[in-house]
């Protein structure tokens, strides 16, 4: 399972290589706020992540749910406070959230052991 | 092509027990209540799961489209009735339904078989 | 209150004949194929109307929901039945389709005067 | 301006006891998991308030994110945590949100007053 | 009519000034980047502008299309390239587009007077 | 890497037969006005897939933008007209276009060699 998490950072970290690599100025001064915008401020770092993770969920990204659940992991956000975050995003977004939220499990499971 | 179908009910199966083997109370009444709305009243439940079989397509999740698509089939609806959700899902929610559209027919003719 | 669906109606039918009178043939077709979707088939008409209601309902917009609401009054959807669609769309689209759900009531009701 | 919060609040209360005085129990108990949802549990009430905000945002529903400032106000999150959200928000969802984060702001600043 | 577009840009111009007198850095800079990306580079002005037009039906942003259609007419686009920029927005986006095109239609309109 | 293109190339015309094989007159002529939304006319061709490419991009699908990928290099839109594509798309939908950006750029690596 761990395979799993080891395929995402793999792809991911290839192509935004790639993606810097090329002269895109707005695409590179987008990944440089993002960085900026998850950095601890006013909110701590593991809160921001769970917004980022929120937001992911309700938009239907794996991809971008994964990114977050990594960074939460990372950051010791427990199980329980990612069930919370997992409840609220799938209560908001409605059951079309369901076949992500089964993936998002299936992740944090395979971040988790 | 019955893979296709086994392959999706098998993962779907195992990931839903993993969920309500946890402790998130709000995701087991959201599943709960998920069940609730498609049982018969005072409309059937052939016509519920073409209403769930609709949104998902416009909404674009082809987890869902085959899990209404497969209820569907259970509940004896035809295909010329399944061709008429998926003539007003695609033109509700536009050409770029297409691409699930292409999968859902393929997930069709898979339960037909 | 009837104002209210008056209201709706009016602008509709002045922009739709301001559409019509431009050159735009795709979008001309686009209408044709709209009018020719929900007609009678293999599934009836209210059956068609009341997917159109569910798919507007989950994608969030007011102005197609009222239309679909206006048809099922027409052809004699029940406010129960009419409930049961709504159930569908809110448990599907998430707690984020409730505001679009309060307008709906409201304009149900409107039309029920 | 404070006209603007009254509004929002008043309508949404009509509105809300109106579904409420309805049968439709799907809708009730999606409502009351809802309350359930955002109750104090392993992440604290303004958290789970800022994932709702975020939320609200991405998905672009003016009222949602009304009804979350809301409750920030309430429970003392602060205009720089507020910011924060923001950020995340309109990084995650796009220059799409700029109209509703101009909404936003006009609110906070009402509820602020 | 004209009073449509002024309406949109007078709350427009106060907001944005609200909101870049806010010490929010990344507010700001997703302003900036949103100018830059818009000026002239390997596409001239106006096909961005149109880029920016198709992107704002099909993601149903009223504020957005309004913004794009003023850049549009300031520089010169026709009727008849704006109605191609609508065809193809509403087919990929579908009929969900439809009020979105009716209400661009008519602020198309009251620009062009 | 071709692989990529055949693939997607091979699956989406066996689908498209298998579709207008079937009875289904709306999304028929669904496909045949799509041919018509982007043949030349008052925009050139080029245009109109740029416009396909970033509405693929912003409503986030992987299948649409490659397509319209495809179309582009077959209509010789150069790279850096493709990287402006994106930065708009991802710009006006936000990082959630990221991971839909990442698989667009493969994409595009793939077709350009």
């Amino acid at each position: 399972m761990e395979n799993l998490v080891e395929q995402f950072n793999d792809y991911r970290a290839r192509m935004n290589e790639r993606i810097m690599d090329s002269d895109n100025l707005i695409i590179k001064r987008l990944f440089n706020l993002d960085t900026n915008a998850y950095a601890a401020g006013h909110l701590n770092e593991a809160t921001k992540e769970m917004l980022g993770l929120a937001c992911s969920m309700v938009l239907r990204c794996d991809d971008c749910v994964k990114y977050h659940l990594g960074k939460c992991k990372e950051l010791g956000v427990t199980t329980a406070q990612v069930q919370e975050v997992f409840s609220i995003a799938t209560l908001v977004g409605g059951t079309i959230v369901i076949p992500h939220l089964r993936r998002a499990v299936e992740y944090w499971d395979a971040l988790s052991q």
